[in-house]
């Protein structure tokens, strides 16, 4: 398809200067799009907080924002996680999720419970840019470059430093095995119980003024060669920020989750899946959104930045040149296992965590945790996801429950009372569900129902 | 960590049968976990809906519902997509992200808009079996067992047929060179508009039932080996429902984005970030998480799943055996060009888009638009923050308007007034903001406060 095709565009609906209008006039001209304009601005308005101080906080998180969109926030009760129980808050839109998170939970819970491990949790990112003389004298300079780096971003990391936490290191990486010329600054973070994508990006920025002025005013590097910064960001690839948690039982204990099969086809069908996702992207791709299906929920309930997250693991899921399971399970000596490790980068304290209202309850209904201990507790969910799905997947497929849940998501659409929903539970069992059947079995029964 | 370690469990907090409480005591068993249970139930409650009605539909999204999680609903004006201007939805909870999309739309609708393409959409999915027979043999029975798999699913695909969709194609694929004895039955289907999961595993869930049939029942089958059903489930890996999109002008065009650089300078520095991004994962993680910021907060608005999404789009994004970024830049006689391919597999019938009341109305700005046309506004959208992040990133830098959102944030959070905002966004301008700063700033301001 090609530009021209659309030149002669049409430009009624481009509207200058958007931004700047209130919220009510914006809402109009959005819904002006709408098939029924009025209607359209009554549905967003009736989902605006009735708390007009509560709903000023919300609408200044984003831009442009005209109403709120509901995600059903749950709970995930009975996950033991390294000794301690946690009532799991978890959102999410998609049904099933958070019954089998905690149905999950509940079937570890007897069984030692989920154990996590972290490590060091360090953020990095770098300052990106080229140099057209000598890696040899970059590296020369660099010792000294180096020194006045952590002098200049000392006013920004006093701050962290007080809550034990700060820059841990700077190095200089030659990228030039890729494009000409290309050389990083890397600095490794500890920002503690915070996300830190501020601190680290004000460290960034400034590193980058350094550096240019470095490269502008010593005469090696005036005489050496042009330096130029292409971009200082924080890295979204968080290899140092690493959470690994695994629940193991005996084989002889699985048959609450087995449907029915012995024990020991079950475990061994469970190990043949999980293998079958290590080595093959249609069926990684989808066991690990299985996963994130649960990590997600709890990332979202408490404020964190679920796109982060993903990114994250999905690019570490791909680390051996190969997109594979982040889960692996095992039988040995009787016992089965299943573990996993992936970077997880969250954050307790700042940003959303903070402003949000439902966000700090979340945290405060996990007892106020660190990142550690919260990184512990979401991948912890994200494993019970795994559990639940592949459990479900080697037994009675998935889509017994699924059509329940749609069912029971039609009923409520159409308001139906819980007679209804018997009734329909009822018919429906064995029977296809699909909207035009559903709203066609409620027609029949509402127009002959019963008396009183 | 050993799991002995944590033999002396703790069970006052296991909570048996949880699911089957009502709403109420649900929260108030959650509420527990929380410091002031008594406050955390009360502000769950706030985030209720109004209508009694609309609340029960949304608490059937999920389960264990007790409230809602409040996200912000914005809209990016300005799209123009294949010629067409779109009011975008937009669904986040990260500041600026609005903003930025909105800044790119309208830069590009002066200048030709974004241009999308899409494939034939087709989704796939696996039955996963091991057999212990020759791979010849089922090759040599295949024929006659894929006329069953089609014969056998005729009543499930009957309605999806008379919209147009249907099966595709039925294969056998020989996974041996993984596992031995694995193989797959695969599937690839025309859902239409639909994102098609339940159509899909249920008929996935009856190729394997017929499968096992054939393989308990043929002469041939009995006597040549022993075949096991693993599982059977969609692939989120949708490399058959692709879209590409590209946005392009000519380089002298550039001026009102290049933050006061030459034109030529701004886009030649744009390639090589993103040409950074191409080669190493540290910077095509968070170069990939800039444009899922965009695609995400529309899937989430249409009532899409944006784990699927995720999944899916960073698999690909590692496809090459080294994770990469999505997007392309490139000057080619004097003309910028930006774009980028990825799957991308959405519905706009069934599911949460046709129940989520918010959005069926994101869905009803956009025109209603089928399957095709949303993976075209969601690319566009991802595109458009692509290019606002990058094009900051080469200029000034992201921290100048990330202070200014988290100022405005935590101003929010204390129910600053608009002489309060005015004065703080004064004084904060060149100093640090920080919470605790901003915080007393207004204390002294309201201390010392003007009369009146």
């Amino acid at each position: 398809m090609n530009l021209k095709n659309f030149c002669d565009m049409p430009d009624k609906d481009i509207i200058k200067g958007f931004s700047r209008l209130g919220r009510r006039e914006k809402l109009e001209r959005a819904s002006s799009f709408a098939s029924d304009p009025g209607k359209a601005a009554e549905i967003a308005e009736k989902y605006r907080h009735h708390d007009t101080g509560v709903q000023k906080l919300h609408d200044g998180f984003s831009e442009n924002t005209l109403t709120n969109f509901f995600m059903p926030y749950g709970v995930a009760p009975n996950f033991l996680v390294n000794g301690k129980v946690y009532m799991v808050p978890m959102v999410t839109e998609e049904s099933s999720v958070v019954a089998a998170a905690a149905r999950s939970a509940g079937f570890w819970s007897d069984r030692g419970g989920f154990i996590y491990e972290t490590n060091d949790m360090l953020k990095n990112g770098h300052v990106h840019f080229l140099w057209t003389g000598s890696g040899e004298l970059l590296q020369e300079v660099f010792p000294e470059l180096r020194e006045k780096l952590l002098a200049g971003i000392a006013p920004i990391t006093a701050n962290m430093e007080k809550r034990g936490g700060g820059i841990r290191a700077v190095s200089l990486e030659d990228m030039g095995h890729e494009i000409e010329g290309y050389y990083r600054i890397k600095g490794e973070f500890d920002t503690r119980d915070s996300m830190g994508a501020n601190f680290i990006n004000s460290c960034l920025e400034e590193f980058a003024a350094i550096l240019e002025d470095f490269a502008g005013s010593d005469e090696r590097m005036v005489s050496g060669g042009e330096l130029k910064v292409i971009m200082s960001i924080l890295s979204n690839y968080t290899d140092g920020c690493i959470v690994s948690v695994r629940a193991e039982c005996d084989v002889e204990e699985m048959a609450p989750f087995s449907g029915g099969m012995p024990p020991g086809e079950f475990a061994r069908k469970f190990v043949m899946a999980v293998r079958m996702a290590a080595v093959d992207v249609f069926r990684a791709t989808t066991h690990n959104k299985g996963i994130f299906n649960g990590i997600d929920a709890v990332v979202i309930a408490t404020g964190n930045d679920f796109r982060a997250v993903e990114a994250a693991g999905h690019a570490w899921a791909a680390r051996s040149g190969r997109y594979s399971s982040l889960s692996g399970a095992h039988i040995e000596d009787g016992r089965f296992s299943l573990e996993m490790t992936l970077p997880l980068s969250v954050g307790t304290v700042g940003g959303m965590t903070g402003l949000h209202p439902m966000a700090r309850l979340s945290l405060d209904m996990l007892g106020n945790p660190g990142a550690g201990e919260l990184m512990g507790i979401i991948a912890s969910a994200g494993l019970a996801s795994n559990f639940a799905a592949v459990g479900a997947l080697v037994t009675k497929g998935i889509q017994a429950g699924h059509m329940k849940m749609h069912l029971s998501n039609i009923l409520g659409h159409f308001g139906a009372t819980d007679d209804e929903r018997a009734a329909a539970e009822k018919y429906f069992s064995g029977r296809k569900v699909g909207f035009a059947a559903v709203e066609n079995f409620l027609t029949k029964l509402r127009g002959g129902g019963k008396p009183g």
